[in-house]
């Protein structure tokens, strides 16, 4: 069976084929700028024909998905030759609220719960809908599934999903911590426990999942216990335009000085703060800041050494958290492919008992072990593919 | 010499009268309802004469310090014949921004200094120059130290101390990490290395000051390296009825569904949260709180637990910061008196090979070894005195 993953935002749509049996990525590719002109990325990995870029024009999510379609039957760079041939559509949904605690097959009633958590995250949730309403209309009778960012999370026990606020905040408008990459965390930690040879179920396992947008958990005993993101993505690590953890009051200290809405704090806060802001400015790039640290440039030695101290603290707090840490697994971009930024959060952790290698730090690979074989924790660089885990996650469901 | 110690608010002021030799606390008070209608509790501690309280009339400071001279110089209460005795006064001042890293003699500069930043601390920083105007008027020639909650914390380096917000906002609103209860921090974490009889410029100690208001902090080699509390005092651990960490969206999120300004929510996150909030506004005391824990009752066990837990997230994320830790001392009113609390948060935290004995940790005292001699990590409970504290800064200013 082949499945069609589909990540969708308000005006991008992310999509990949995978063969849910052999795992193969078999296509991916991008529609952006959809409803204002547009264009679309295409390549069949399968076969190597490369990657080719057109731009018809987009204006809504219907023509997105018709144009994907028209690319993956296409008799020159398609990879199915009837529709028919994609089994199943995973969509990713970013909110799930405390209503999903795994992926769903999608009926209207999911579709009504995933609109009642829309207010936790307006910019994705009708975004992701919009995309399942494209599929449903060009791919009848195809099942859908909701794989959530927030679902692995929801094992969290209510010590570390409450805010110390008014239980009536919690109770009339779910204000809590749900967490978000949920679908990477799971993928990492369960990928980091075959790695090591233990079971899942009886592991403790950091995830660092150091991206544009960053956040760790503590995975116990096959559970999510914590996690750094909260109510929504802004909350925990230092990110690349976000500020991540601050004293609440300093958005009204802000709104004060700058003669700012608390919306318009927020939209500093989410957009133009973080490693971007901390680096004067420079860069969210961490390619751009380490090669500028190198150099000397102290606000970019600011931003990364802030960044790799709030992640090295976060580490701290749940081993704390699960009383001890077995595997430490750095993930995404910059857990994947920057060895100076790993080298930085573990230069805290020797407490632990852990020791690193250099060399082997600097590798690259899908699975790289940077920890030596006498650390009394293993640490690990181990890549992502949060499409892969939905491609698994919806074929679970519709095999 | 005798050192009058003043912690002045805008409606309260007590005080404390030590020998600045032996250290001997002579006499304490407090006025209240100042302005309002007014009441002074006065005891003379060294004779042991007993606690009395009156009721006049205090309109203002200026009343409040003439009735505590009268309380201090009275032929059958007094504990000095002649305000000569009094060699100097101490002040608490709550935040001295980023000008003061240490204790000061008072004089016209220093009080303009730290009117500068009272819109850091717009609470605070008036009512404490109020007691300092009060004291000059009635005391000339006395000399008068200011003693800040911030200045211990003036060490942190600038990965602690920074926000990851647009560099503007520091340079222009002096917007970072404070932290408080400083005076505490300083006195127990000196009192630490005292008691383990090490140097504290070579010993890595964590300070848990756990009130009503509560802070924790890393003191390094003798510095502070980080602490909870930030630009106010309502970041870092749940406390009273403050919330502690949230994230920070959650200002306007909470401001929008509730038809509130942002000022009227932070007045809900420093008055109204914490696990006064989530035991169901059943109570902010401890003493409440565990007691209906022990009967059963679920919203005071998730407040205890969620305290506990957050307290020992951060001393794993301070273990961290520092690369290990030598001694964690709890003090403060939960910290000193709370054997539950205590177990409760050193559950949590025998990975870094603590190891505590019940029985030790039932016991009261001034100082309280709670480690077995075997523990990888010293625990105590100590008494913090910021009286003292700021008497022995006062002294060392002006013998």
């Amino acid at each position: 069976m082949k499945i069609l993953v589909i990540n969708c935002g308000s005006s991008s749509l992310k999509f990949q084929v995978i063969d849910a049996v052999t795992e193969e990525l078999l296509a991916k590719g991008l529609c952006e700028r959809i409803g204002i002109d547009g264009s679309i990325t295409y390549e069949n990995v399968k076969d190597g024909t490369g990657k080719e870029t057109s731009n018809p024009a987009i204006p809504d999510h219907n023509v997105a998905i018709s144009l994907v379609i028209d690319a993956l039957m296409n008799d020159r760079t398609g990879v199915i030759k009837s529709l028919d041939e994609i089994g199943a559509v995973g969509h990713r949904i970013v909110h799930g609220g405390e209503a999903f605690t795994s992926s769903v097959v999608i009926n209207d009633e999911v579709i009504q719960a995933i609109k009642d958590v829309s207010d936790l995250a307006p910019l994705h949730n009708p975004a992701n809908l919009i995309g399942v309403a494209a599929c449903q209309k060009l791919m009848p009778g195809t099942p859908m599934v909701a794989v959530f960012d927030t679902a692995f999370h929801q094992t969290m026990p209510s010590k570390a999903y409450m805010y110390a606020l008014p239980l009536s905040y919690y109770e009339d408008y779910k204000i809590r911590r749900y967490g978000f990459h949920g679908t990477s965390h799971s993928f990492v930690s369960k990928k980091a426990a075959e790695i090591v040879g233990k079971d899942y179920a009886d592991l403790k396992t950091i995830v660092c999942h150091l991206g544009n947008g960053a956040s760790i958990s503590a995975v116990m005993n096959g559970k999510c216990v914590d996690t750094s993101m909260g109510l929504t993505p802004l909350e925990g690590l230092i990110m690349g335009t976000r500020s991540g953890d601050l004293d609440p009051a300093i958005v009204e200290f802000i709104a004060n000085k700058e003669n700012k809405t608390a919306s318009e704090v927020l939209n500093v806060l989410n957009k133009k703060s973080g490693v971007f802001a901390l680096s004067g400015e420079f860069s969210s790039d961490f390619r751009d800041l380490e090669s500028a640290y190198k150099k000397g440039d102290k606000k970019a030695q600011l931003a990364v050494d802030a960044f790799a101290y709030r992640v090295a603290k976060y580490v701290g707090a749940y081993t704390a958290a699960m009383n001890g840490v077995d595997v430490i697994a750095f993930t995404a971009g910059i857990g994947e492919n920057s060895p100076f930024v790993r080298e930085k959060v573990l230069s805290y952790l020797g407490y632990l008992g852990i020791e690193y290698d250099p060399a082997a730090n600097a590798q690259r690979g899908d699975v790289v072990k940077i920890s030596t074989d006498s650390s009394k924790v293993a640490v690990y660089a181990i890549a992502t593919n949060e499409e892969l885990a939905i491609a698994r996650e919806t074929y679970a469901l519709c095999k």
